[in-house]
């Protein structure tokens, strides 16, 4: 039997073998069957040269959400790989946080297909599109 | 008269100035007209959970890579913005280092199109391809 | 004051212009601000290989209804021209139609970003996903 | 052993059997391993709203172009489908006619990578560049 937290966990242990995320500071917030969530409180780590999110930021999490979400819906014992992904900046934003929903589109068992929406939250709450991702997932056994 | 010089000016005080990439250790190493070259040597800061370079870290130096290729050939007091990039992950690699390379495909007042490959060198100096990105970029005023 | 059959007008009067969507068979379905629906019945003139319908019919409908969509929301006098998509192909099919629903994701004045859903219906009704694409077009001045 | 002749006639094979692209009136030009060229001639059956050459006609042929290039490296008995592409379209043209030309970027058992050029030949012999592609495809068993 599957649950959200066999589901969680399976994403938890992952995440936390990710030097590149625990570095940026990225947060994982919701696990469900073929969705994840994941936060990134902006910092000086994560900034371009005009102080906004970096691209490469709104890229790492709209990446790491649709890549999660494809785990969730991949065989036990396998893990996935992004074969490729497409993401489209809507606008750039400082300060707050950025949440990164990634769904799975398209399930499968040699091909997953995601999508990610990347989304600016102000300190006072507002939220705004920040960034919109089509993902490729290949499922592949893991070996670690 | 446009130089190389001042085009490494130009994309070096670009790079300084974005946080994110200083975090994450990359490097400038060639500047040309229409051409960027970036390095990104391995480090615990730019990992997945199987220990290769998160794609996250190939996304962030191939988008730069692309996008500082583009600032080489943008107006005088125009800086670039993507507005979105396609990358296609080729292998995955542990230690070396990653050189990013970002090439004019077509130049243009309001978009200017780029490409990016990202070269994995192996400590023997062994080389593989890594990753393959396609991008769009739009000129806008420089606000800094 | 725009109303949705002035929306209407405006895609037709374009769609009856295109020589290769009338070659193929696109029939215009739905048009909403933001929103437009193409038809593409099943013959041999949109078939691949196997038989079922080629992703170069898919790819067509996907990017003429996400530039429809787009075109509800440009400015009176503008039309819009593609600067790039990306699809996925999620399964094929034989017979019966595609649905092509594009969406406005992002408006704005220098670009729009659509996504759009191909969904494939067959004879006895039944709708299955087909393909996924995400886009961005720049409006431009009409020039006919 | 595996010569230019057999590629040829494998991807000419596939070719006749593309109702979409016999409708269109795309012709099979170049065949080497890892690289196919077609060739579409400019009619009322590839036009848009403006009477150029219409995006979907061109993404037909670099979509087809790069797929024909994965086919010549694709095993024996298998074919190729696409799994996603992404296309940037770089200017317009009347006339004349497309060249298309597919390249194998990483050749592979489970996935295929390649890129497309769409070049634009004027009466008068002038090329220009037209559309960029990347894709993805997927070697599968072959049913016919």
């Amino acid at each position: 039997m599957t649950t959200s937290g066999n589901h969680r966990d399976r994403v938890a242990a992952s995440l936390a073998r990710q030097g590149m995320l625990r570095q940026l500071g990225v947060e994982l917030r919701r696990v469900e069957p073929g969705l994840v969530e994941l936060w990134l409180p902006y910092s000086d780590k994560v900034t371009q040269q005009q102080e906004g999110f970096h691209g490469g930021a709104m890229g790492a999490v709209a990446d790491v959400a649709g890549g999660y979400a494809g785990l969730t819906v991949a065989p036990e014992g396998m893990e996935v790989v992004t074969v490729e992904y497409k993401i489209n900046f809507l606008a750039s934003f400082k300060g707050g946080a950025l949440r990164a929903i990634g769904k799975v589109a398209k399930p499968g068992k040699r091909l997953i297909i995601t999508t990610a929406e990347v989304i600016h939250v102000a300190d006072d709450g507002k939220e705004s599109a920040c960034a919109l991702m089509q993902q490729t997932l290949m499922p592949v056994p893991k070996t670690y």
